[in-house]
């Protein structure tokens, strides 16, 4: 079964432990989020890449969800002493090799699809990892200055780490989207899909920017393979990260079942909404998107592979 | 006092460290060698203008004479997990942070005596320290294999840190010096100097190559300021490092009396040997160059700084 999976972060990262855990032969291929990827003294780091490859690779820091395990901050500290920053992105000595492996590869003129495949030929992450594109795309967000009133335009990173959301985000630009291009295997993947899924991963600036690619969106609408959703939203909140915040920014209520209508059934279609949302089910049906309510909430690796297998179910009820 | 010294890594810093101690009140210029310089994992690595830095500011590894105190080397294993190398030169987290800041500026178009100062601001040396060049000299070796007998050329810092000088030097050659120019500020500081200063450095590979900048030689022959040297050849030996194999190299003994012959009268006013040997003295001074003996062994700080003190004196005499 080739499962194509598009995912942002921590949210798609662990959906797809539990993906894997479920179906252990499926041929799985992971269109990765690359729009909240920033230069930070000069290296290039790619946030959601890097979880979905620690995380599947047995390297993540589980508490916290993103960088690594039994990490140390010896760099950032000697960057901080030369009064270089920004000091707000938690940048661990671990962590900063791969950046430093990328950028170096990257500056070799290797496109950036060649390099997490050579970052993943140690990590085994058990998938085919492809950035959603080779070309540079990076988030901005659109936010109103608390005490000057000022309008600015900041990186999607110091929307969400530096200001952790806490100012209303008035628009999202995925700046260079227009431009880009997908990466090499992308829309082939998705063309040869049996199943697509979208995980329970932001649905503005993760999975959202994946489809601001020109030709991904299409490639799916126009795929054979049922597409699949599972809601971000429970109880109308995010199960974790500030989606809502971003929702806003385009219109979109907090609600599992205006997330299913915000992808719409050019894309859906299939949603799972979490069993406290079950009143979402009529109206997301209503829509003409299959909906089934099941338990959401990744508490553990064996909740999560049984969400695999419900939005796998789902597929099929939706062929 | 305007003092200036020309400086390669170790030895050129403790000198330095016991000069500052002689005279606390002197206007010190560094003019640091950048042969030796090297890029690594894409960063720019400066070990000579560094390990003056480090020494100077008080944050070198006492016990190796170069890199950082207090080390730790997560980095570098990490990168070694990726199978990136090289592995044989030993760049710690502390000492990374330092070529990050330098490369992140390079990129941003700084010059490297612009990089330099700005990470001074940290370290306060007590000293302006100048590259000896803001353009790209990178020192090569050609050497002959001693499995394959194949010849080849190899960058001085694989020579001297992977090999251990371990074969012979046939060919020393500062790639690039022939087009560089001086860094601001060089041929002022020299043609202003009250007294310039050949510290026990490598007279090939690190006073040699900052007299391979066009410019630098004619500025110190055409310099009203007398300049004196103290021999970094002990006993028909090198006090450190492998200095005996790049000597060979430009067919020059190691001894103390043909190393200051080597320079010669062109450059060099006085010259100071240990007192191990005294018999060069007459051998130097028929030459034309004043010479004494004294202890040349840099054992502690005190014993350093009246090297430094005797170096001054020798000035003296010799205006």
């Amino acid at each position: 079964m080739r499962i194509v999976v598009l995912a942002g972060g921590i949210g798609g990262a662990r959906f797809l432990r539990g993906l894997k855990s479920a179906v252990p032969d499926a041929d799985i291929t992971v269109i990765g989020n690359t729009g909240d990827d920033i230069h930070l003294f000069g290296l290039k780091v790619c946030p959601d890449l890097d979880t979905v490859m620690y995380t599947l690779g047995g390297g993540i820091n589980e508490d916290q969800g993103w960088g690594r395990t039994d990490e140390s901050f010896t760099v950032k500290e000697e960057l901080a002493a030369y009064g270089v920053g920004p000091t707000w992105f938690g940048l661990g000595d671990r962590d900063f090799a791969t950046h430093i492996v990328r950028t170096q590869m990257l500056g070799a003129g290797y496109p950036l699809s060649a390099v997490t495949e050579a970052l993943c030929d140690r990590w085994q992450p058990g998938v085919r990892l492809l950035p959603m594109s080779d070309d540079r795309v990076e988030t901005h967000i659109a936010i109103t200055e608390a005490g000057t009133g000022e309008r600015r335009v900041i990186h999607f990173q110091e929307y969400w780490v530096r200001l952790r959301a806490s100012v209303d985000a008035e628009a999202v630009v995925p700046v260079g989207a227009e431009q880009a291009k997908p990466a090499p295997g992308v829309l082939e993947a998705i063309a040869a899909a049996d199943v697509i899924v979208f995980p329970p991963s932001n649905p503005v600036v993760s999975v959202g920017t994946i489809l601001a690619v020109p030709g991904i969106r299409e490639a799916i609408a126009a795929a054979d393979a049922p597409v699949v959703g599972l809601s971000p939203i429970v109880g109308g909140a995010p199960v974790r990260g500030m989606a809502d915040k971003v929702l806003a920014a385009v219109g979109v209520e907090s609600t599992a079942a205006a997330v299913a209508l915000h992808y719409g059934t050019e894309l859906l279609d299939g949603w799972l909404v979490d069993t406290s949302d079950a009143d979402a089910v009529a109206v997301v049906e209503a829509a003409g998107i299959t909906c089934r309510a099941v338990p959401l909430m990744m508490t553990d690796p064996e909740a999560t592979a049984e969400m695999a297998r419900a939005a796998l179910d789902l597929a099929e009820a939706s062929r």
